[in-house]
């Protein structure tokens, strides 16, 4: 059996909303309706309308559809569409209309009616008749504001969305995954968990953490600082703001939209805040004299870059405007490519398997083969480094896509894209060639024969920022984090008053005796046992230790694991060794990652 | 025997000054030629001086101070002064009669004579006869620019500087420091044993670390930030920039001269780099609900704060624009205030004895009792706590002197000035309470009955900030730092080729039986072992261990020691237990500071 286009079922769902608005606001004036991913959106001007109407207008669009209306095309003269459109003021679609005639030089229009209900001006893309739509699998979601065209000039319109499946199943896989992901929404987790805030007065995309969010990022941070360091890689530091002479050299100042506007100060260069990093790594390689000897040079720095993005765009940690980098750049001989690519490769395979983000795929980046002169560098070691980046990822066996074409103009490059639990895409970490930097900032090391030479570098991250790492995390432990990442690994709840100095005793006994670092909480405020048990569960506490008589007399607790509950009572040197086989089956976890 | 007067001789010496210049270089313009700290200066317009020719001048003065001149005090009427300084070409001089005219009303002019050599407007304070001038305790130390009355609009001038004392012993110990200073510069040092770089391009008061740099400054933040956590304080993290409308509240955007000019974005709030972190903590701290149980919220932050400060101001890491500040605000009670400031000072204790300054004294800070009126608060908390930060300081013996009058207006303060190795003080910690951004910022806390109070805040840094702090660091230790503050602690220097992969064996096996997280480097270079060594006491590295044919029989490392040279072969079990020694001595070294 053939199935429907199903672009076209959703943009036919547009125009059927189209009908069901204007019948209940006739004053309402269509603007665009397109399909998108999983549905489509039609806009409006000059109504008021909220998630609270969407029932009515739904009911109404299944009720249209029931009609057996057919999608007709006729090709109407320009004058014709617009003295119709003009009639029915709807000025949108007048303006559709002047500018398509303006940019296609047409002199007639497609107009797409639906029985008689509807005269559209549409480029198409329809089924033949409503009875094709399947009503079980679509749903009108929620009313949002979208500026006409896209631009903060025009007027705000109302826009309507809805989602469309060729099947209930989709629908309901899809429904069923929006819940559980607005469960795990970061922002809402972040809040209840009190990660962080976004606070007003600061502004939008630069959130502020608390206590437990400011540990957990340092958890993490630490973690990639202590494996580069194993790696070779030395941690630099750099401030954060510089004079623009430092673009000029680099060529930011030009090129790069999301910088900040300077700080103009008087009887001095302007100061500009740091949107990346690899100026000022380029400027300190520079400072000193390097030998061949000492290559590769592998410098490494998490620092804060801010990027001025549009308002609208900001979201919780995944869009910031202050995003932390676990930047590297490695200068290196074109010797020594090879070894360093795999030396990252390492690091991206150990720091993911950890993470717990076993699925994922890489993208190789080349240049367009027949537009060679757009990219900068030797023709030599293009050559050369395309070969490397495909050869080293096809050893390893990882699933990629050639993106040729996609390589930036500096270099070529490999993107990793990860797949979270919920089988959404994140592009991380990046690996990426550049012959373009040292350049401009005339790098050199002296080699073995005396000559100056200009070093490569490679630019690396492997978390690409910690805040959106953090936000991508949140939402794939739900909140759960694994027992080496959670802020607070152990609660200690003693039954009453009395308990407290056991408590405590416990508290010094695990801390004293387990090389790592626990992070434990004795709950000692005056509250009944149930309500701590229960707060313990609101925050996701990987442990919780109950002491009373029993425990005490015993030297035992008892133990509360999350998700599972009570596990029973057991002496304080048996939960240690329990929970150190946790910790420690994370470090060797190693991860054979998916060869597909 | 009646000694004279110190400041009469130094600035009779600025006289004799004026009259050697101008014998060598008659057209030069003398200005002002003040006593000062160690010696005095003499300014002049019009001429061109270098520290080539101070030995001439200085030699003039000896021979001038051998005519056993007389000085002479005489009153001239103005217009005579003026006609006569008009007359000999001296435009500074009749700026300073006139200026002396205008304020203070003044018909008469003192006019100083040198014999009959100089004449000079001058308001007194000399010495009787030159004959009196200790001249083997007075040399010329320096030419450098400045400007007419210390403002950029107006001409530059050359300023000689002498130092001058009574005996000539003081003159020899004071040169004697000032060139163990000079060889103790963190300037040079940071550039000798790659530390730290400022860059043109980036721009003055702008640091960039290198490896060991950024390694030196983690082990001193780590150290810090590791000692309050276990005394309970919690890190946050906030982002460096902030909309203006976070300063207003708390008043900084009128009032905080360093503040970098905003960087202005179209249809948003102007962004403002933070120069300090308290409004940060205050908003963080007011997005949740507090209640009297959970005081004191005990927040620190480890973050970069930038501050314009005049570039001519600027001096290696000492006087820098971006500071890192080990900030912390404590969220409290009336009722603790003790408690809290004896934890404050339990760690500024705890911590310069760790980094071994031992001599200090205290700063408390009081108000004007005779101006209450420009202080805010409650007069109860004002009382209060003046008394608790005396009365903590007392008791521990610490040396300390009142500043009645000296507190900020929002509350009382300590400040900690520490003396170096070369006894010259720094102020470093700093305690302040304060009533006023409480207020600003509405803060609250819900007490025991239910009811809304104003909680109040102590701020508190103990390094003070972390460039500074390691700018000093490096002069006090001369660069040669205790082992556990070196970045590099241990080199491992094979004889030969050879004996490298003994090296690295014995570099792992000191890893793994240390918990102490060794820094240790192999040297293997292809370089003579008289080389290696040499470099390695150049870099200042605690432990060069030498490892050959013999060491590689007998299991054992040829250990020298940084300032005593060869110490002897020993098992490498035996060297581990002694750097172990070593590391946790500096452990258990609570200091018992100076009770004076």
């Amino acid at each position: 059996m053939q199935t429907t286009n199903i672009d076209h079922i959703r943009h036919s769902f547009a125009h059927l909303t189209n009908i069901a608005v204007r019948k209940f606001y006739p004053k309402a004036q269509p603007a665009i309706g397109p399909a998108i991913e999983h549905g489509f959106y039609q806009d409006f001007g000059n109504v008021k309308i909220t998630d609270a109407d969407l029932p009515k207008i739904e009911k109404e669009i299944r009720a249209i559809a029931k009609l057996n209306l057919p999608f007709t095309k006729e090709l109407w003269p320009v004058k014709k569409a617009v003295d119709f459109y003009k009639k029915e003021k709807q000025p949108y679609k007048v303006e559709i209309a002047r500018d398509l005639v303006k940019e296609k030089k047409l002199t007639k229009l497609g107009i797409v009616k639906t029985g008689d209900v509807l005269v559209d001006l549409c480029r198409g893309g329809h089924i033949k008749n409503t009875k094709e739509l399947p009503l079980d699998a679509f749903k009108l979601t929620r009313v949002a504001g979208a500026y006409w065209r896209g631009s903060e000039k025009n007027p705000m319109l109302t826009r309507i969305y809805g989602v469309s499946f060729q099947k209930k199943q989709e629908l309901d896989r899809y429904l069923k995954t929006q819940e559980e992901a607005g469960k795990r929404d970061h922002r809402k987790l972040g809040k209840d968990l009190g990660l962080f805030a976004i606070v007003e007065e600061v502004g939008p995309g630069l959130p502020l953490f608390y206590p437990n969010g400011a540990l957990l990022r340092r958890i993490v941070e630490e973690y990639i600082t202590t494996l580069q360091e194993t790696k070779g890689y030395q941690p630099i530091w750099i401030p954060h703001i510089t004079k623009g002479e430092l673009y000029k050299i680099s060529g930011h100042l030009d090129k790069f939209d999301a910088l900040y506007p300077p700080m103009k100060l008087k009887g001095e260069a302007d100061y500009y805040l740091k949107p990346m990093n690899c100026p000022h790594f380029m400027m300190l390689y520079k400072s000193v004299l390097h030998s061949w000897r000492e290559l590769p040079v592998r410098w490494t720095a998490t620092t804060t870059n801010y990027r001025y993005e549009k308002s609208g765009e900001l979201s919780g940690l995944t869009r910031v405007r202050a995003l932390t980098q676990d930047d590297c750049h490695v200068f290196l001989r074109e010797d020594q490519i090879e070894t360093e690519v795999n030396l990252m490769l390492d690091m991206v395979q150990e720091v993911y398997g950890r993470f717990g983000f076993k699925d994922f795929w890489v993208r190789i980046s080349t240049r367009d083969p027949k537009n060679k002169a757009k990219y900068i560098g030797e023709e030599r070691i293009w050559r050369e480094s395309e070969h490397i980046l495909s050869r080293v990822i096809k050893k390893r066996g990882w699933k990629h896509e050639l993106g040729v074409g996609e390589a930036a103009f500096y270099g070529p490059k490999l993107d990793f894209i990860f797949r979270d639990v919920l089988g959404r895409e994140w592009q991380l970490s990046t690996i990426q060639l550049d012959m373009n930097l040292p350049g401009r900032f005339k790098l050199e090391y002296i080699d073995e024969k005396g000559e100056k030479q200009q070093p490569i570098v490679l630019h690396r991250a492997i978390l690409g920022s910690t805040e959106r790492f953090l936000g991508i995390l949140i939402e794939h432990f739900a909140g759960a984090f694994p027992l080496w990442l959670a802020p607070e690994q152990i609660w200690i709840l003693p039954i009453s008053d009395k308990f407290i100095p056991f408590a405590n005793s416990v508290a010094e006994k695990l801390k004293a005796e387990s090389k790592e670092n626990l992070r434990i909480v004795v709950k000692s405020e005056n509250e009944t046992l149930g309500k701590k048990i229960r707060e313990g569960e609101l925050q996701k506490i990987p442990y919780l230790l109950i002491v009373g008589e029993r425990e005490t007399q015993n030297k035992t607790v008892s133990v509360r694991t999350r998700g599972k509950g009570d596990i029973g009572q057991m002496k304080i040197e048996e939960f240690l060794g329990k929970i150190t086989a946790e910790l420690n089956q994370r470090k060797s976890a190693i991860i054979s990652i998916n060869q597909r």
